[in-house]
């Protein structure tokens, strides 16, 4: 029997010729992440299980992303405690406030993870890096400990699920919208512990801010991890990156995918999930009449700088609904620069946008953009659970940023065709 | 007897001909103030009071400032209640995440506040206005509650202070070296109830800039009030903002002032207040070593352009210490907008530094750069009390722009002349 594309990965990580699904394996890694507020659970474990260092400074990352700038004490007294160890172990890549972003933007744009490596990171959007073609997924603190110390975690070897993916996508559609529409039909279970591989011809319409977009979102079907076939979009992005060989893993032509789905990206709509879970999807046609109180533009899903192009396409020359709170979050400084630079932030702070530091803020009720009682929210962030921005009687839509953008300048959820 | 500035606004404010220091008067408002923490409790009081509507729609401001885009589920109950209670009332101006800045930032430069004018506002730092030649105060939420309903408020007419200003400030000294300078010669009590009476050749070296941020700082000499003799600077500011008569006061030549302090102004060097008070000031060239953890540029005292320009400048090719986050708060979305033009935004986040949306945040321990233990912070702020930006055992050392932006760089509390 062949192996899937993550298979492969982690036969090759585990020094095993061959795995299959249900196979439990202990996997060497390539990078450790974590992030403001799941490392310090993890160095509290590591301190508690006497470890006397890290494995390699160099594949240990810690960004400081979701409470900052320090949006409080606690957050205040966890960074503290992840520079401390940072400095205390000669980390390579300690991100804090000022050279940081969003974990899951900031790694692919230091060329931090690549094609064929696998990784670990204490946050569950951590399956982003498949874009690229790596294994990648989310674990938790302790693992995360584990994994600092020793280079390696345990795996059970997932089962698959094959996106065979064709035709392109139309104007205002993008990954978001593909992924949200994959959930809305499979479900938020609908992957549960497989990993889902993306590939076909429909893959050379999608950028690699589509594919970092859908990949981030795997989770949310329960998958394992997300994904795709390396193709010349993914050598050419990680090409000014990644300087250090990468190994590309294609699927065996017999490997074994569990389920096929034949994906028609031209045939995808501009997708919303309504409140409270990211299957709740309904093309933008079916959406009705929503007033909406507040936009958020931003998160490891969609801050990156296609992301930023899309909102500033559609808010320029418009502004802002007078009921209408639009919050922008360039994912990671780098991002914020070349939006200087577009004329972007110029664009977003004229329609009457805020832009704020690179954050997760307003995604997990952090900060920077909570909600009230009653209040909703159009967000092209990853989760739309009961209170997941604020109040338990707030409600989250789903959306990509041409969503977004437009519903800011409507006041309701709406069509970037509307505005 | 002759009157002061301060005197005369409250007379004329009264109806009198005249009053004298000590005297109980009830003035007529031409602004009532109000941010998104002190907004609900006056709301309250309003309602409790049974009050049915607002003197003048156009004489209520809201500034949602200080906690915004909302931190916590607290701060969006707030501003909700805030909002509602705006468009109950129909206020001209209330402002919101995206059309609005720092509270005392936006009031001069949208022209809600003039020369002659009497101002109060729910936030100690309302004594800015003074800057423009206004009779502005601070006063607690009932005052607000009852000023909104009344568009009057009780004042007892305070006994002045003069500062007769002579010379001009050197390079790298500002307004807030000067206004640090005064709280360290009079202490934190030396102006208690009394106007602080700005005036002498020397004012015609001060940008408004600088004297609204002198003005700003006269509470934390526990001054009633702050306010400059208008003069072409003053009117060159208002010219394009206000669009409405008002009138210059000027002090009787026989006014009683308590006290006079002679201030060259070309003797001030850059001054720090080091914990815990205002007036535990330090010249730039007396603070020893004092390695510093972040660096916070904003606030109602230092957040408008020239104060980014300054940081700009100096911050210009430099790199933020590794050791230092450096937190840049543009105080409105004027001002933010002017930054992207300028190229400050981009010297800025080049350099290590990350950029705000508009928020009171730091300034006040509310967010967005909270302290750990054992922080150092040097900030452009106004208040370096204990626990002021985070835990009770940080500490804050207020300076000017030009200050905190060389102590960015070299990680300590340093003079620009350094960098």
């Amino acid at each position: 029997m062949g192996m899937t594309m993550t298979q492969k990965i982690l036969a090759a990580h585990a020094g095993l010729d061959s795995v299959v699904a249900g196979q439990l394996i202990r996997a060497n890694l390539d990078m450790v992440l974590g992030n403001d507020i799941t490392s310090p659970v993890a160095i509290n474990e590591f301190e508690k299980a006497g470890f006397s260092g890290v494995f390699d400074k160099s594949k240990v990352s810690m960004v400081m992303d979701h409470f900052t700038p320090n949006k409080d004490i606690k957050a205040a007294e966890q960074c503290k405690q992840c520079r401390t160890f940072a400095r205390k172990f000669d980390l390579d890549n300690f991100y804090d406030v000022g050279n940081m972003g969003i974990e899951h933007a900031l790694l692919p744009e230091k060329g931090l993870v690549a094609a064929g490596e696998c990784i670990i990171g204490a946050d569950s959007h951590t399956c982003t890096y498949g874009a690229l073609g790596a294994f990648s997924t989310g674990v938790g603190s302790t693992d995360m400990a584990a994994g600092m110390a020793t280079g390696q975690a345990w795996f059970k070897v997932p089962e698959a699920i094959k996106f065979n993916l064709t035709g392109a996508l139309q104007k205002n559609v993008s990954g978001k919208d593909v992924i949200l529409h994959i959930i809305g039909m499979i479900g938020v279970d609908g992957a549960l512990y497989r990993s889902m591989e993306f590939m076909g011809e429909g893959l050379k319409s999608l950028s690699m801010d589509d594919r970092l977009c859908i990949a981030n979102m795997a989770i949310e079907a329960g998958g394992k991890n997300g994904i795709f076939m390396v193709d010349e979009i993914t050598k050419e992005y990680m090409k000014d990156k990644v300087n250090r060989p990468y190994t590309v893993y294609e699927p065996d032509a017999d490997a074994e995918y569990v389920q096929t789905y034949d994906i028609d990206l031209s045939a995808i709509k501009p997708t919303v999930a309504f409140p409270h879970l990211p299957e709740n999807t309904k093309t933008i046609d079916e959406v009705g009449d929503v007033p909406i109180q507040q936009v958020v533009i931003g998160s490891c899903t969609n801050g990156r700088l296609s992301d930023m192009k899309t909102a500033a396409e559609i808010l320029k020359g418009h502004k802002v609904h007078k009921d209408v709170r639009a919050i922008i979050i360039p994912a990671t400084q780098k991002i914020y620069r070349e939006c200087i630079k577009e004329g972007y932030l110029d664009i977003f702070v004229e329609a009457g946008c805020v832009v704020s530091t690179p954050t997760c803020g307003p995604c997990l009720g952090g900060h920077m953009g909570i909600l009230a009682e009653g209040e909703r929210c159009v967000a092209t962030t990853n989760r739309n659970f009961v209170g997941r921005m604020g109040h338990v009687k707030s409600e989250v839509y789903l959306a990509s940023p041409a969503v977004a953008a437009a519903s800011a300048i409507t006041g309701k959820i709406s069509s970037p065709d509307e505005v």
